[in-house]
């Protein structure tokens, strides 16, 4: 192996990717061991993507406990799209689904639910800027919902439910596009998991749908009149292959997911992505020269955002600490200040570089 | 360069790429030269993804020749996402859409559309077995419609359109997926043209809209019920980036389109598109020991499909070809026989090997 030079990327995502996953993707790209064709080039009706698909999917059930009557689909369009299919497939005419607003993502998954069905936003925390995730008392849920929909990790905001909410018989979906698979998940307590594989599973252009069979029954009967391409029974039905499914994305998922069993699996990877927060928030609340955006018990394990006292520090900062290899610490546009997204694959040097760094900051500017 | 083993890859798609633009990828993929980051793992709204997303645009327009007043879309979902988005946008209520029935792909787009509003089916080959495209003569167009559909060349059945129907004034849609960019295209007669990548254009994952900029207003006049992600004017507006793209397949397409203005545009890529294909049906008509199942007139340039005198012959013809490295030969399911699929980056010498294997098996065979 060549090699290159790599920076430290805290990108809030697409994000930094395993090493070794790089590294086998590249060796075998232009020609599969025995196979005589790259990834990028083999039928996705064939053999050897069949079983790639299906140990994609092992992986996932093994790391993360998917209960039998859950099914695993690898789709396209990203959580967006997922924001239409859930009400499309779960939302009938006349019911209602509970909406938790935790911050601009999950705005953007009410605001694509209400065009297609009736919406209740059973709490919200834009009172309070979205510096946290609503409470357990603060929720006002409609009896009989078609669903409850939550946003597990707020990627803007940098928070995050440290426990899932209490919804009763109801099905909880949750976009989980920014944790899944960064901590263990308890797939019973949910009717539909999503997320857009970008962060902490693989490349752009895959996601990740798991979800209880028996609500599969609400997109059968809307087979007549719903998009083949946006039902979940056809992608059920079908296996994930109902057209041609974007081959290399679900090949390099599975690579990662093989690479998280070999760590240990989610608890193992839970247990570093805590070490690496902890330090960053520790650096973070150590002499009041940063200050943390997120109220300390919704703060988020996946994307720190912090600020400094001045804007124009702000933008120094960025710039000095682009220019010493840590890249993408600029925090979203729509809140400012910093956020330093440090997913599964991020490694902990990188956590380290980015203390010392701001301790240096700290001491010339402070 | 390490040495690999490489078979003839006749797939119908996903299909096989060039070796420079497979060679490309390899070398770059644990970082961008210069950037510190691999390609799976850059901010899509990061300088360097946008600079490679505006090249793939740009080369397109080289290409094809793209007026100015049509843009080009990235969009995820394949052509079968396609059938679904084209009536949503385009289809108003009370309106009709003329489809042309030229095979089973024509057959899933009339269904989806078929959903969504009212569809004429304005000519069909069915009755031929699908062995022709229907003629000029054949269509029963309707008086004001929303738009034409057709599909230029049927992957199934191996015939193609050598000219587009006269449509008048009315948008003609055309499904080109599996012949976009092997030959040039007159963009200025069509009102949106689409593609999945996997054939010609580069992997799975990736599907290239093109569309005249006056249709966008129907889109717009939908915005308030239509989902965003499926809302041409959404993606138009936000250059392709209103979510995160499929960020990899969009730059290996791009590398696709570099390789194809390298090689001196469509016209040339279609001057030896129509030599290979030339080759292979000379020798399917040299004996009548194979038998061409298109019709003459509407063969097609990027699939061939023929048959043999009985299933026993087929089987075997399909077996002992894989073995002697030409890999895919076998028809679709739903029509049997052989197809032979060969797109811009098949190599001639893949058809001359295949024309050998031909000649050997009917000596030991006819």
């Amino acid at each position: 192996m060549t090699t290159v030079h790599r920076v430290f990327n805290f990108s809030a995502g697409p994000a930094v990717m395993p090493v070794p996953v790089l590294e086998e993707i590249q060796r075998d790209l232009l020609a599969l061991p025995g196979v005589g064709m790259s990834i990028l080039e083999i039928s996705h009706r064939s053999k050897t993507f069949e079983a790639i698909l299906e140990q994609a999917e092992a992986d996932i059930r093994t790391l993360a406990g998917v209960p039998r009557h859950y099914r695993v689909l690898f789709l396209q369009g990203g959580a967006s799209l997922q924001f239409s299919m859930v009400p499309m497939n779960l939302l009938g005419a006349g019911a209602t689904a509970d909406y938790i607003d935790s911050g601009a993502w999950a705005g953007k998954a009410i605001s694509e639910a209400s065009k297609l069905g009736r919406v209740n936003v059973a709490a919200t925390t834009k009172a309070d800027h979205y510096t946290r995730v609503p409470e357990q008392s603060e929720l006002r849920l409609t009896r009989g919902a078609a669903y409850v929909h939550m946003t597990s990790n707020n990627t803007i905001e940098g928070t995050q439910f440290r426990e899932l909410p209490e919804v009763g018989d109801v099905p909880l979906v949750s976009d989980t596009s920014s944790e899944m698979f960064s901590r263990p998940i308890d797939v019973a307590r949910h009717g539909l998991i999503y997320a857009g594989a970008q962060k902490n599973m693989g490349p752009a252009g895959v996601t990740v749908v798991i979800l209880r069979e028996d609500l599969l029954q609400r997109s059968t009967a809307r087979k007549a009149e719903l998009p083949a391409m946006l039902n979940y029974a056809v992608h059920a039905d079908e296996r994930s292959l109902y057209n041609t499914p974007p081959a290399f994305a679900v090949y390099a998922l599975g690579l990662v997911m093989k690479w998280l069993v070999a760590r240990g699996g989610l608890s193992a990877t839970a247990a570093v992505n805590e070490r690496k927060a902890a330090t960053l928030y520790a650096e973070i609340d150590r002499t009041g020269f940063y200050r943390g955006t997120a109220q300390p018990t919704s703060r988020s394990l996946m994307n720190v955002t912090f600020r400094l006292s001045t804007e124009e520090l702000e933008q120094l900062f960025v710039k000095e600490s682009a220019a010493a290899g840590l890249d993408g610490l600029k925090g979203h546009r729509a809140v400012g200040g910093m956020r330093a997204s440090m997913y599964n694959a991020f490694p902990e040097e990188g956590v380290n570089a980015l203390v010392s760094f701001m301790r240096d900051f700290e001491q010339k500017r402070g």
